[in-house]
């Protein structure tokens, strides 16, 4: 057997009980929330093939895949080396295919797997279908702090209705999981595809040759590589520089989510100002700029979610803001989008989402409408680090360690042990009959809040020693005074 | 986009909803029993370096993981195919190595990578450590009923300490756990390492020339390939027919676990004519024989566990049989081993686990001594589905489905839908105004077990009409007592 080092490979972390104790408080608050909601749980497995996964992230996403060895090149009974070596031989030969290498990945997002398992089980599921996956995803991008090559994704998505009563329920979700993890001060940024769909439109009929997904991809950087970087972006792609002028001076409008009547007319005003602004607009042009201009369809469906929080007596409009730079990186989405900032900590976005009209189109199940919203627990886990939100009960487990003294100390705690555990409280007899200052800092160190001290003093008078390991105080107490003292 | 027909890879699964409710009643189950005995969670990564995988389990073990392509070979930012291709043949020019194609493989246990954490983290870590880990492994072996490549393993482990109260603590853990999940009639296997090993050093002074571990493996596929199978692996690997006969002998004593000294009594017998029998034995080697069937520790050492449960006050000694056919397959383990059975069920052992005295040392940390149980959750599973086990709470979500007649009816139904998720009672409201007996269906095939009906009638008088599913009666009520009714 090799006795070097042992590591963990790049990119991945081990979680102590500690951190899974804080890490499981934040999925049971998602969990308890979705399932509030009517969402439930679906797990998928790690692998997928090949042929599900690929061309389904773009090309960025097909190359961080971490892809599987097949098995026929490390199943063979008899692997000598000059078997694998012919194996490989004979694929070389062949004019170069992956497949003969590799046919399965590790799952890249939650979200393929789940229209691949909607289209695989179309006959079976009532729709409308409401699932939650709570579930790691693999990317072999280069880590760096906060970003990993195995990191949970929590994701609630509703397919089979055009409802915005989904939307609506997605905006209560995020607010009361944020909420209920005790974080307060937080933005809800809204927008809808088709009001970016608008832009395009004018874009385009003014001689754009970008496509829309181009522009949705690049005003989706804007904070990561500032309007300058989105500038060359676009116009690498087909936009002129005078393009350009005019969309960011529309980007650069914004407005409270309650206020969108006073946004859209302020971009009608902007659109209608670039229509006038520009010559030689043939009059079939200017026809539908106008057209465009009279039914948004965009803005006509944030009223309607608008409208639905409303009704639902939603009161937290403050944090919900209309920003119409937001554009979400994936191409799917078509309808309402979501992203949530928490303010005046340095964290990106800790949620995200929107509405896609054809996510099982990929998988030849067209006219699947749904909208989904996905939680990032890192990031939420270093806000609430940040914050210091976790509460004491997330991190304890063990309530009471009984200290070994001796043999006989020992067979007189081993009935105590079962009684306090029988009452669901969980409970540690230390195991070996060493120092005690060495079962105190057992204690300590696993942040067990009560210490029982038995010793033969104890075991004479049937008064236990119990000590509370935050404030020191010790008190002696019969067994039923102590169960009831730390009933549960 | 591809539109083939989507499809899993072969020997993993997709868990719908009923599914994952159920999977998680057992594994919510086994966590609380874990964590009232002072176990804490862990989890480790999902792909583990292979310098720190390969070798600790046999040459299958090896051949039976999932290896993961280099991110060299597919991170490439310019991935075309001659690339690819010239890196291919640069790894063909070297002496061909594993390591340029795989260096990382999926977690095959849980038990390694726990030991890998051990080693990482000795300095931080309070001993005795305590842990368990819920986890998916992954082997690539011949999918077949009940034989996943993705399944999950349960596993609870003590490390850094000797004490019997460990293996004490784990009869009591099994035994309350599958009480816990409504399985009653089990027999837990126990046996000793070193009750084989007495064996084994019987043969060995008798001029056996195959290894202890050889004698155990072997041992272990008694169930699988029957005597004779067991009987021709011995003989292959220099064990003589004779000596087969011999131990066949003892290993058809059995008995229950508090009769300890009755089993090691007719063992000491057979032992002793066995020694009587043959003819030629050396002054020496007979007097090695007899010390042995002195003090035989693995005897003593169940002595003190059967000790250990009686003072707990463990009640079920019939569940228990000491049983010296069960060897375990792993080459680790070195003290007491542990398997269970559900009786009167086809269905292999559900749990098993063991004590070992060197976990740590493949990677350079000796003499932590350790103790460990793992439950087969898809088996348990499956025993659970044909006794009927799983009670319905593990399969109801949502609790009350709003109709949604028409416009006014939504209307008025949002802030009973809100004022019911306020109470904790998860509450759907169907999003789209469609046929009453398609949202019925729904309810039903969502197993709802509360239809709340509104239509203009209802909204006149404020008597809502809340129909229990179940039982088909209706009643009107205000949305007061509705809550009362339904308060969780």
């Amino acid at each position: 057997m090799s006795k070097e080092k042992p590591s963990l490979p790049k990119g991945t972390r081990d979680f102590n009980p500690e951190v899974v104790g804080k890490r499981n408080y934040i999925f049971n608050t998602i969990k308890q929330t979705f399932q509030k909601f009517g969402f439930q749980p679906l797990e998928t497995p790690a692998m997928e093939n090949l042929s599900v996964l690929t061309g389904k992230y773009g090309e960025e996403g097909d190359q961080l895949m971490f892809k599987i060895l097949n098995n026929g090149l490390h199943e063979k009974k008899e692997p000598e080396k000059e078997k694998l070596q012919e194996n490989w031989n004979k694929i070389l030969q062949q004019p170069f295919s992956t497949s003969a290498i590799t046919e399965r990945a590790l799952r890249y997002d939650l979200t393929v797997p789940f229209a691949r398992f909607v289209v695989m089980n179309r006959n079976e599921i009532t729709f409308p279908f409401k699932r939650y996956q709570i579930q790691p995803v693999w990317r072999a991008d280069r880590p760096q702090k906060g970003r990993y090559r195995e990191f949970y994704q929590c994701d609630a998505d509703v397919v089979g209705t055009k409802s915005l009563l989904c939307e609506a329920e997605i905006v209560l979700m995020l607010d009361e999981v944020l909420t209920s993890l005790g974080i307060e001060d937080f933005t809800i940024k809204i927008n809808h595809r088709k009001v970016l769909g608008v832009l395009y439109e004018f874009l385009f009929l003014q001689g754009a040759k970008g496509t829309d997904i181009d522009l949705f991809v690049a005003i989706d950087k804007i904070d990561k590589i500032g309007l300058d970087g989105v500038r060359k972006e676009l116009i690498d792609k087909g936009y002129t520089s005078e393009m350009v002028n005019k969309l960011f001076e529309i980007l650069s409008l914004n407005g409270s989510f309650e206020k969108i009547n006073e946004l859209e007319d302020k971009v009608k005003v902007a659109l209608g100002e670039i229509r006038d602004d520009v010559e030689g607009n043939s009059k079939n042009q200017n026809n539908t700029i106008t057209k465009i201009m009279r039914t948004p369809v965009g803005f006509v469906e944030l009223r309607e979610l608008r409208e639905y929080l409303n009704n639902l007596g939603f009161k937290n409009f403050n944090r919900l803001a209309l920003d119409i730079t937001l554009a979400r990186g994936l191409s799917y989405y078509t309808g309402c989008i979501f992203e949530v900032k928490v303010n005046n900590v340095k964290m990106g976005s800790i949620s995200g989402g929107g509405r896609y009209d054809n996510l099982t189109g990929m998988f030849g199940l067209p006219n699947v409408s749904g909208v989904g919203i996905s939680f990032g627990v890192d990031r939420i886990y270093d806000v609430m680090e940040e914050l210091n939100l976790f509460p004491e009960s997330a991190q304890t487990s063990t309530q009471v360690l009984i200290t070994n003294f001796d043999a006989s100390a020992e067979v007189y705690a081993l009935p105590i042990l079962q009684q306090l555990r029988a009452a669901n409280i969980a409970t540690e007899l230390y195991p070996d009959q060493v120092k005690l200052a060495k079962q105190m800092t057992y204690a300590d160190q696993k942040k067990i809040p009560y210490v029982l001290l038995i010793g033969s003093e104890e075991i004479a008078s049937g008064l236990l020693k119990l000590k509370n390991m935050r404030t020191g105080e010790q008190e002696s107490l019969r067994i039923e005074e102590i169960l009831k003292k730390l009933a549960v």
